[in-house]
């Protein structure tokens, strides 16, 4: 309780500053060091955070005994040698997504962390935020009964990627969410998409996950599309989700429909009888603390109290898998790919 | 010129009434008689149209030579034989979609009508719609410069069929569509989906199909969604279009939205540089004639004049043949099934 | 209980065709006779129902001993002389709205049906929507807490009228279902307004209404706007409501929200400290049974048991009270115009 | 060109940030100095900008001979003296909406700015948004034809304020667009309003406000609604405009609608026959600088060149006219206050 955790932060890009601005608000946190390549992002760090140290050397930072954790935010190829070596110099990590490039690099990193007693978390943003909090309630107490389906559009004009493709991109963002909401993992992906640029990754992509029980989910993203849409809809056998993370104040709509099935008592016993219900509508108030001031707390808890974070190394590793497999799907136009689930060691 | 069309109409179930509707409007046909298995539904036409004879043999109809043409609305595994029936009395046949429930049958009725040199069309309705007609102009006038992808949700609650997959059902609107729009037919499609009725068919559906020059088409099917969609993208590489069919006057936007790119002109040639371009959207005004006016008014046409129907025998076994390859790639989970293309002599 | 009621309808042409389709389903009741000025509209009355004897002179229908009640649906110049002839005819009599072009009509419509014992309706038809219904059960069970405003916007482009203003057109309706959901009637109105048509009645303007306990309410009319709307905010000290009729299936929306005072416990005593509240949304699902068959069958139910309609002569003299007393305002550019409480015998 | 323009900002707490990190970033221009009463909001300024001076006494900045002009972001009833005083001490003046709390005040600061040949402008931010840009050109162009009709609405919850009612906190900025995109200045006011909390300003209202050649606007204020809403419409009669401020990218849509108008050739010269003509909508690509860069750099330009800024101070006079009559007819119940043309020496 006494001393602030200090955390260094790699990369002062597009999500650094984030990364900093909200440790900065942390009570039980304070950032005393930011590293990145170019020298006109360290000023600006600079002249925001006069009394913060900035360093183009990352490996300062590892070598600062001062130091607790490192959070890093840099371009995913770079992740595993980064985390790797923040662990082996004993600071606790919170690592951007995709955790790393390959479900082996995960790996490694998971067993590193668990050797050493480090947290290992990885920064799946959206787990944090109100809307897929309150799902996770929602699905966690049986309100949707059992769940049928999870199925996202996440599409917009740019950001195009030249490293990696749109589902590397964008269909990670509805991984980590699945990851946390749904009642198991999926054991196999089939994915199609195409590249409309010469050379360049996929553009847009469509992903099928399935899962035992006759869950199926659904993930479509797009770098090309004339319209932003941010829409998840989540069917369950007692009630339906339409989460709508653009809409400012109703991100959530719970609707109580669906159908009643029974057996009909015909002389053909072929035909289900479907009935439809529907009642009312209903869009509950959300937290709308920042989530990744939320994430922050959370990981400063973790290494506080020994815990392991709700998007520990194992829920990183489980995206990376499914991002590998779907990436191999596409390239062979929509074959399924069987996913192994995940052993650890206890 | 002289005389008018003879109509009748097989069917008076939930589409014959307004089949019969729009044919009482047109001034080149006349409705003659209706023919339905139940009375009550017969009783309902009687009482509507006093003039119109109703019967419950659909023969009857055939076998009345004054009657020129027949409209089939009825189940679609009645289809074929009606059809076939109906041509080899000599004549006309409009058809509801999908055509036939296999690529052999719908051949095989083709090959009847060209033998007899009658009109075959198939009832694409939406092909008609002063929305579907205006994209067809801006692609045709290659306003969207190069087609890259087509992707439409076509979801909402209900109606659960027994006899048939949500494929067969929605998806074929979307493929009808497609088949009219796009500048060639794909060459294989995957597809996946669940049901979740245990002995139904499949209510939640995905199909992806390839075309050549990187075309790509998505289409999102579901019986079990808590809200109704009906919403399609369409990227080209000079704009894009959005076709919203629930909204009530602006149905359809055009955005002037896209990338540009260029080779990169660094040392490394790896990269496309790719900038974004964003202009004005434009909703225009469409024709709002009912569209199965427009289709009546086009089969009369084809049969006074001797034409080959827009929406013709081969439009309708394009659609079959896609069904047919989905639902067999639906029950392999992606598997990647290929598409002959359709030969027909000159 | 045993015979069926026996209707007149005179007007055929907008909204009679409405009348006559939901009487024909009401079970208690029948329509005998529809009367127009116009051949054509007679024609097409007795082509859908041949039953019907049509007539071109409405004199005919009140002269008819097996005719029990009258629906007048013909312009509101000839409420008075029809509704009065019917009545005194003995006939029921169900009155389009306005009710009538003044309140001296109005007040002496309601005395000849009180003197004759005989049901005098009018047909105020939001009233009888699920929408408005459910409003009132809100409002009546105190859910919305106290009422503080009722603003109603109500535009669309045409269709312009040439004998009344769009007062009369269009804010009769938001009159109509103030008079049943709001606990008092206004005390005085001031109308704003303008003709963009030289020589023609006003086609946008503005009403606020002032009712005792600070409630207050507008409404916003206009047939020249390039949209249309029909958005209702109600604000209630406890909730709130949207009412947005041109929404498919969430017609209403209640707004857990509002503010919390207290007297500021400062050295100054003129500040009161303003809280702000915001909870859940919830939209009800609601009665989809169209209206007019709703008050169709009230209208026979009253006539039955001899009760009093929901939407009686009362309702439909406040509203035209309030239309004389806005278009009187109109011309005054916003001058106050008070509103004498309707005093009526008990 | 030389030098750059040092800048002073009296008030640091809503506002006041929005102005220094504008100016900030605007080349010509530099934030030298800043007061604000509070020391905890200089303690905000001096972290974020080092080099900044701060003081609690706005008259230090009057003092500086180095500062060229003052920039005002304080309460209203401050506005006067403390723009009179940097006026007097010979600095240019860029002060909040609304300019002063009277009309005769804002009159005797434009004198002393001509006196001193000062540049005086008041912060109307929105008339530098990219939407009211483009408004202010299709109206210019005639593209709307001749204007019918401005109609705003602008409610939400909160910010309920404690000393001027929401006419003066929401209005202002409906009048300050106006006043840039209107063809005339309106020659009256009627308006209607009701407090809902003892004791506090009013917090709904409605302004009719009355401009020759047929044209009327009408503003809809509420701190009290459920939901946020920003939309005008606009009416001309060859093109109307929807502006709601709230869509993220499609704030601007004009429409290709309207009427026709002919006289009658039928024996009655009483009617006319009006036509309506619907046709495409468009909405344009918008400039999205913020606005309040625009207005600085704007503010920066007419003191390096001695010009007239677009919101100057008759401008703002303008707004505190229509402002202080709207109040006088509020508390009158919508009495129609004439407002006198604002003369101006040449």
């Amino acid at each position: 309780m006494g001393s602030k955790i200090n955390i260094g932060v790699i990369g002062y890009g597009y999500w650094g500053p984030n990364l900093v601005r909200n440790f900065a608000e942390i009570p039980g946190a304070q950032v005393t060091c930011v590293s990145d390549f170019k020298p006109e992002l360290l000023a600006k760090a600079q002249a925001r955070y006069p009394a913060i140290k900035v360093t183009r050397d990352s490996r300062d930072l590892l070598k600062d005994p001062t130091i607790d954790a490192i959070a890093i935010a840099t371009p995913v190829s770079t992740h595993y040698d980064l985390a790797l070596a923040a662990l082996q110099a004993g600071k606790h990590v919170l690592v951007e997504k995709p955790m790393t490039t390959t479900s082996e690099q995960a790996m490694r990193l998971i067993d590193e962390a668990e050797k050493r007693n480090l947290v290992l978390m990885v920064d799946h943003t959206f787990v944090y935020t109100g809307a897929v909090r309150k799902m996770h309630d929602l699905i966690a107490t049986k309100t949707l009964g059992d769940i049928y389906y999870y199925d996202s559009v996440r599409v917009n004009l740019g950001l195009f990627q030249h490293d990696v493709n749109v589902i590397w991109d964008l269909a990670v963002h509805d991984l980590s969410i699945m990851s946390y909401l749904l009642p198991s993992q999926p054991y196999a992906v089939s994915a199609t998409g195409m590249s409309h640029v010469p050379g360049e990754p996929e553009n847009i992509a469509y992903l099928t996950l399935f899962f035992a029980n006759n869950l199926i989910a659904h993930i479509h993203v797009n770098w090309l599309a004339p319209v932003k849409v941010r829409r998840t809809l989540i069917g369950g056998s007692q009630r339906m989700i339409v989460y709508d993370d653009l809409e400012p104040s109703e991100k959530l709509k719970i609707y109580d429909k669906g159908i009643t099935t029974v057996n009909g008592n015909t002389e053909s016993v072929y035909q289900m009888l479907i009935g439809y219900r529907t009642g009312d509508m209903w869009s509950p108030k959300l937290d709308v603390t920042e989530a990744l001031n939320t994430e922050g707390l959370h990981f400063i808890d973790c290494i506080q109290k020994g815990d392991r974070p709700i998007t520990d190394g194992q829920a990183g590793l489980q995206v990376v898998k499914i991002l590998e497999a779907a990436t191999q799907s596409l390239k062979q136009q929509g074959k399924l790919i069987e996913l192994n689930r995940v052993e650890v060691a206890a």
